[in-house]
């Protein structure tokens, strides 16, 4: 009926998550909330070791790429669920470590790593580097030299793939900010210059070509440009590198019309182009990393907030030549989600105690913020609602959290989890004292 | 030379703020770095005293809008300057308190006011509610009442005027999450409305049009409109609403061919108008507020970075014709400063050990996110840089550090006020421990 399968409706007729009854969640734990079901959370981990043991012989790992969402319980989750991590950040990595999380399965990622944070990796032992640049090369050889360490690394192409995705969140393209480009050689160059750095151990090849992609086609054509890569690599410099990462970007449903491609047929195909190339490159075929974030995490959340007030005034909607707009004003805005703000992102959002009602009223969902562009959707149907009323707006557990500002000093929302009907906080609602702790 | 008048080159060649070498800033701080001048916050208080002294006998005050910059030292020094506050939400109005702001002198806005704000906002005793919908105004009524309190209120008006700025940012024409509406006869109704409110008295008249505008004439429009309702309200209702608040909106300098209207060329036409139109309609002139914010503190604020990396890649850009973009990436990004993935903004950027010497390549700066939209400006032209280097982007002290999100799990920049050469910290750097304080 909704977008995720952990969402349904009990017997009064109210939205539930994961067994809990949505409108007892905004009581307990007060609005905005974000809610995610932790069930859904582990299913989808293990769906990606599934395929990996389905199609690839169990030779891969996928990541948990954590700038979804990260806080210190799900890295507890994901360690359990047996899958590694991708941080971009000290602050992530801190957190994964605080988490208890094995440094060895995790990756570092970032087009601009500071060296105060490449000396926290080093010390801390993750297991790779995924290496952007030249500079960041140079500077983690010196200083994993000067520890008496080799780094385990894998170099980030840009493999000249376009995703059919957002401009924002598109990475393979050439014109990238990100890593070395295949293209004009840079790529080649930067494998050859490994074997110049004492103190690093190349061990993989990394592309990402974006985010929320539909398709397979990008990711097969990136997967052959890589290996394509590596037999130069091994053909010219004899250097055989083992690990292939084919990075994340697979899109998940906001809306109906969204339709992703199963975890399962993606693998499969994958799967299927690696062993065709490899046997005709004579490539041993490599171990394989993904790294899933918003996959794991998106659909398994919603965010919970309490309607403030309803207007309708005078418009000129040029989409629909509708001549008023109602403006439901909800208690959070683009402090906890700002994806519409960025990016006009699309969502589900329903009445949480009449969510299997038809939604009848074609309505503008805005923020709190004092600042016109705070919308959450613009022009959706809805069921009629009226202030007090909760609204859940749906696949909202993958940046939303980790996106969430301050603005207008207003908190943080609490993240809660729910298992098997029983909900719990997993990261505390901000207080107003926080928001002056750094304040002198 | 620059776009603000707190900046300067030294003997060295090194761009000043406040007269202190922001080289050595970031030396002593690090990087990412919010940097403002407090004599130059100073200075902007003061002529907006000085230009209602002048143009209008001294019968205003000026609201610091807190959303574009709070934090406990910015109310202190606002409170010292003599002027009011202006407060969205909760939290804003916290840190106004706990720095000691006098509470009659703060008027309380926002589309969504929450019932608990409300009761904190009275048990406070601010000065003015800004009642933005008939939702809040029996909230309101309700909860004043309850605590045999009187609340002295404005009410937000829609004045149907459309200010040429970013649709995000636009506030003041009919199709607006803000307010009551002007034109169907809301706004009349809601003035009625506080006739039979026990415990509101109504005291003001509000319209806010827009930010960083550049022109006068949608003020004084608004202002005549605002005026027309306050002589409808006496001839029918006979009501007398002592006080007009004009609201802010004043642009601000970010490049060179930004024109900012100054601020008493503003006011005199502004005084002129309400002079004439009150002597038309047979008003008393009102006491007048103004909320100016990023006028206070925008131009007085800079934020230094350290470039990481810079690189050349293949490239197609429509705009220039270019073949290639060079990336310059810094150690911040859409985390302190996500005005360029909100709204495109532009800003000028100096490399700041070379702030004298001409800018002669065009450049693209990155930030260290996981997202290809986080760019800091996109086509500029900039000294030659290279890793290392301090970069130094102009006029972000406002909606910068306000705005700002942990994304990617990065602890936000402190911000650093300097005066007289002397450089102090008013917000401490966030921490990695900071991070993670609320997670379970």
């Amino acid at each position: 009926m909704f977008v995720s399968d952990c969402l349904g409706v009990n017997d009064q007729g109210h939205l539930t998550i994961g067994g809990c009854d949505t409108l007892k969640l905004a009581e307990t734990f007060g609005t905005p909330l974000y809610v995610m079901d932790e069930e859904q959370i582990r299913r989808n981990c293990r769906q990606y070791r599934a395929s990996i043991e389905t199609c690839y012989q169990g030779r891969g790992l996928a990541l948990y790429a954590s700038k979804a969402f990260s806080c210190k319980e799900i890295c507890r989750i994901v360690r359990e669920e047996g899958l590694g991590l991708d941080v971009v950040s000290g602050g992530e990595l801190y957190t994964a470590i605080q988490a208890g999380f094995p440094a060895e399965r995790i990756h570092f990622h970032g087009n601009n790593k500071t060296p105060q944070e490449l000396e926290m990796a080093l010390d801390a032992g993750v297991g790779r580097f995924v290496v952007d640049n030249d500079t960041e090369m140079e500077c983690l050889d010196r200083l994993a030299g000067q520890k008496g360490k080799v780094a385990g690394i894998a170099l980030r192409i840009k493999p000249g793939v376009e995703a059919h995705t957002h401009e924002c969140i598109q990475t393979g393209q050439n014109d990238s900010k990100f890593g070395f480009t295949l293209e004009n050689g840079e790529a080649f160059a930067a494998i050859r210059a490994v074997q110049d750095a004492p103190n690093l151990c190349l061990k993989e090849l990394h592309s990402h070509i974006g985010s929320q992609i539909f398709e397979v086609e990008p990711f097969l054509l990136a997967t052959e440009k890589i290996l394509g890569l590596m037999t130069r690599a091994k053909r010219e410099l004899g250097m055989d590198i083992p690990e292939l990462n084919l990075g994340g970007g697979f899109g998940i449903q906001y809306v109906p019309a969204d339709q992703p491609v199963p975890i399962g047929a993606y693998m499969e195909k994958i799967s299927q182009v690696i062993a065709e190339k490899c046997r005709e490159w004579g490539l041993d075929t490599p171990y394989i990393y993904m790294e899933p974030g918003r996959s794991i995490v998106g659909q398994a959340g919603i965010t919970l907030y309490r309607v403030g007030s309803v207007k309708t005034t005078p418009a000129q909607d040029k989409e629909t030549g509708d001549t008023t707009r109602t403006y439901v004003s909800v208690d959070g805005g683009m402090t906890d989600n700002p994806r519409y703000a960025l990016y006009q992102s699309e969502y589900t959002v329903v009445a949480a105690q009449r969510a299997a009602d038809p939604a009848a009223e074609r309505v503008t969902i805005a923020g709190r913020c004092c600042e016109s562009g705070d919308l959450i959707q613009k022009n959706i149907l809805l069921q009629k609602v009226s202030p007090g009323d909760v609204l859940a707006v749906l696949s909202t557990g993958a940046y939303n959290y980790s996106m969430a500002s301050n603005y207008n000093r207003i908190p943080r929302p609490a993240v809660v989890m729910v298992r098997n009907g029983q909900p719990r906080i997993v990261v505390q609602r901000e207080s107003y004292e926080d928001l002056i702790r750094n304040d002198i």
